[in-house]
């Protein structure tokens, strides 16, 4: 097939929970953002970029990030 | 930043509708399925692989998809 690949795809996709950038595994076949310890699956080649739907690979960021969005900082 | 961009990203992405390979359209930051005459936009660094948000690109296949959606054909 006649397919152009970009690899600039990967520099402007972004977790929509930390605007951070995203890590291609390709192993596993998801998307990781190391900031929110989270990975966004690849269903079908569809990525599901979906905080539900993602699967905590870093508890510690994770949580950091839930208490950052359910407690409320000061300032 | 210390990201690898692996640019085999694009090869595993398909159209959820026609689950064929897209192209990653940089000008105008979407990702375009030529089979189904779409194009799905990447807001704000998340790609929204939905059909309804996407974009018609060329109606004469996109209505062609329509048609073989609507209409189910004879075995």
């Amino acid at each position: 097939m006649d397919i152009a690949v970009d690899p600039k795809l990967l520099e402007i996709l972004v977790c929509p929970l930390t605007k951070t950038t995203l890590l291609y595994d390709r192993q596993n076949n998801r998307l990781i953002s190391e900031a929110a310890g989270l990975a966004y699956p690849i269903l079908k080649g569809v990525p599901i970029m979906l905080i539900d739907e993602a699967e905590i690979i870093d508890e510690t960021k994770a949580s950091e990030l839930r208490d950052l969005f359910t407690t409320k900082g000061d300032t």
